[in-house]
């Protein structure tokens, strides 16, 4: 039996909220991984991505399906597209959240450089922004895409002061070098998780408005 | 006047193109400001980036136009489906190339750390990624594509090379930290680089023979 288009993207609307819920999770856990020194987070990190990974096939297929069976027009077209490029921002914080899972897994195994108030604080803006922007994408709602996108300069602002810190450490005594670059690589990932939200909040916009606000164009 | 779909496949194919050879030219050129010290070269490759996102907003607009217009299905929606994705990859090359060409405008300020060999032979493995990407892509040759996605563990075991070689000289001596973190971050911008080439080679099997292979289901 055929369906229709409504209900296919009704379909593909959830399976991009189930996956945003499994990596914002994943953001979370990589977080108490590291923070806790709870090294079995980080290994269930590592799991729930081969879920995702596999979500992200399934909605590419879902998408190209909507496409050739209905041939959708205007903004039913915008939002497929727009769903398969979430899709794939969505994966890639997966692949972000398991590097951050494994450099937590490194660094579990020494003592903690310094207590860690930067990291945690960015990786909570980082996931708040991945919520939202999928929030906005699900409530068509274009001020809460402009609100993510203009939070990404406080993320970088965030990254550099981690950035200086971590450099002065490494610079002050080679002993904490190691420790230090893994520490740059969880910030590293969480900065990238950031522009990945941005994405999904512009690819909202160009859905709703068929607007492209990509590269400061606004 | 309406245009066929074989005309506008046509012309996405040779824009992919286009965008391919800048990114490529940008990867070639941000490698010459390092190795030769040359920051001009550096803020040419700023300023071609430009381009290259001005070039992704076209493809997508024109992806969009095709599917809405003709309906495609088969093959010519897969292609179309590629091309958005291939898009999407080339323009994140884009951007790694201007990380690379920042880190070269930083580097160039201090004597350089040492005779750089590894990383312009990384630069040249993935440059000749990212070209035949685009060849398996306008040939539509799977083997080639194959061939990308093997060559993507070289690209590892050399990048994991140059982080312990760099890892040494931040532990052996802290004048030399903040160059070597410049260097690691042009490592970790070329590595990501073949990422993207063999996310290329990925679609270009899905769109010739409709097998996703993503993930390691090969």
């Amino acid at each position: 039996m055929e369906r229709t288009l409504d209900h296919q993207l009704d379909r593909i609307r959830q399976s991009l909220l189930r996956m945003g819920g499994l990596v914002e999770e994943m953001i979370a856990e990589s977080e108490s991984a590291l923070v806790e020194r709870d090294s079995a987070r980080a290994e269930r990190v590592i799991k729930t991505d081969k879920e995702v990974d596999l979500l992200e096939k399934e909605i590419d297929e879902m998408c190209h399906t909507a496409i050739a069976r209905h041939q959708p027009t205007a903004v039913d077209l915008r939002f497929i597209a727009a769903a398969m490029k979430i899709n794939n921002d969505l994966e890639r914080v997966g692949d972000s959240a398991v590097n951050i899972a494994e450099a937590a897994l490194v660094l579990n195994l020494e003592p903690p450089l310094k207590p860690y108030i930067d990291l945690p604080r960015l990786s909570e803006l980082t996931q708040r922004m991945v919520r939202e922007s999928l929030d906005a994408f699900v409530q068509g709602n274009v001020q809460l895409a402009l609100d993510i996108c203009s939070r990404d300069d406080q993320v970088d602002g965030l990254y550099k002061q981690i950035f200086r810190e971590l450099l002065t450490f490494m610079i002050a005594d080679p002993k904490t070098v190691n420790r230090a670059l893994h520490l740059l690589l969880i910030a590293r990932n969480l900065e990238r998780i950031a522009d990945h939200a941005t994405n999904v909040a512009e690819d909202v916009i160009y859905y709703v408005e068929g607007r492209d606000i990509r590269h400061g164009s606004l």
